[in-house]
């Protein structure tokens, strides 16, 4: 193949990496190709061990190889934060995680630098936000915590009712006060609530959703390396899922703004 | 292998099903031996599809056909509801499932035939309750509603702040004044939220758990067939899961009172 060709994989546990996509699909050339797997038989992977993460991402790293993509795009903010040193050491291809570019984001965005974090019980357990933070800016002070209920809120289209606002104040009102000034949204579900969460840390933090940087990155990635799509013919998406697909369909096409073409049922598990 | 050798059998997706585990112990001759597999690699199952789940459902039950157990129970809801068919056909011996035990339960309690049941999504959807139900009281009128959000919640340990109690209320308040009295606690995990459940619904509304019913269904089935353990040891109880066990030891042994012992992580996907 020559440099250029395959398309762009990318991978989540479920539903919430179509924001990764859509920001994906803004910031390439219509030229590219991208594949969506999300694997909705297991979902979720944030209540997970890492063990179970690292082989259900080898698992579905090789799927989306076998479909010949040139660089992978981990969406999931769990999978990125406890199983991308494995992905990359297994891959022949790029490999890009959301953290990373949630991190940086974060640190443009601080003006304190007192950084949030909020995300699913894996990634908060495995520390890979604070870890990176610090990479970029070692004097910054990191508060991190885990919110279980905003996945299952998100799900339910809860996001702007009593009982959003009482999970968020539960698990953020006592940051008030703490000099926070920059949250990050660790987890791709997370934007949805973005009202609640604004409105139990107060005015004044800047929420920082890894979305549009990572697909920032991921153009950089594909640039320097000479690896952009030149074909004449528009790019094509193809969506693959691990449970049925007609509640994937109808959630994905509130997502994207319309129907899903492309959308297949498949089994990565082996 | 004579009757009443082998051991029995507890299916769940996760964790939950341990009350039904418990509920065994107390019924049964302490000299049974009692296996309990948690799929906790792939919970939950009440939001995946029908599919899915009777494939799951499958797998498991023949990890425990290959340990030799004379009956198998399924202490999922989300299980009984859509695979106990499926599993009956595929194993030579008896299997029995929380729905039946559950709905005569209900039927026995309620007093003016209006019976309120909740569960998972894939639960509800089934209309599992509401036929088994018909079959032991066709003139009693049926409520039923999926509370996706209880799961979760009693996983976080929030069973009694303000955040359960909007969860409960947004799901079940407008119940009060329907005539309803008895509610159906169709999911493993619902028993924790018992208090708030009851508030939102109101006084003079019997809560339904089938845990003890089904124990009750399973000891019968047992003595029927000649099957009850008699031997003179002690029975033992042995633990299967498929994700770490690091988190199952520490709920379990809340669950249960005490350190679990015989704690093992297994595969059964095929």
């Amino acid at each position: 193949m020559s440099a250029g060709a395959g398309g762009i994989g990318v991978f989540d546990s479920g539903i919430g990496g179509l924001t990764v996509f859509q920001a994906l699909r803004a910031a390439l050339p219509p030229e590219e190709h991208l594949l969506y797997l999300g694997d909705t038989a297991r979902v979720p992977y944030g209540t997970k061990s890492t063990e179970t993460v690292v082989r259900y991402a080898l698992e579905g790293a090789r799927f989306l190889a076998r479909r010949g993509v040139k660089t992978l795009v981990l969406a999931c903010n769990t999978m990125s934060a406890v199983a991308i040193e494995a992905v990359k050491e297994h891959m022949p291809f790029p490999v890009v995680g959301v953290i990373g570019p949630g991190a940086e984001a974060a640190c443009r965005a601080t003006r304190r630098g007192v950084i949030g974090v909020i995300g699913t019980a894996a990634t908060i357990r495995s520390g890979a936000y604070a870890h990176a933070i610090a990479c970029h800016r070692p004097d910054a002070r990191v508060i991190a915590r885990a919110c279980p209920l905003f996945v299952p809120l998100a799900e339910e289209g809860w996001v702007d009712n009593e009982v959003a606002r009482a999970a968020a104040g539960a698990y953020l009102s006592d940051l008030r006060g703490s000099g926070l000034d920059t949250l990050v949204l660790g987890c791709t579900h997370y934007p949805l609530l973005k009202r609640v969460i604004g409105e139990a840390v107060g005015d004044g933090v800047a929420l920082v959703d890894s979305a549009e940087a990572t697909a920032a990155v991921v153009r950089g990635r594909l640039e320097e390396r000479g690896l952009l799509a030149h074909r004449a013919a528009p790019g094509e998406d193809h969506f693959f899922v691990t449970d049925s697909s007609d509640r994937f369909h109808e959630v994905g096409a509130r997502f994207l703004g319309g129907p899903l073409q492309r959308l297949e049922q498949v089994a990565i598990s082996e």
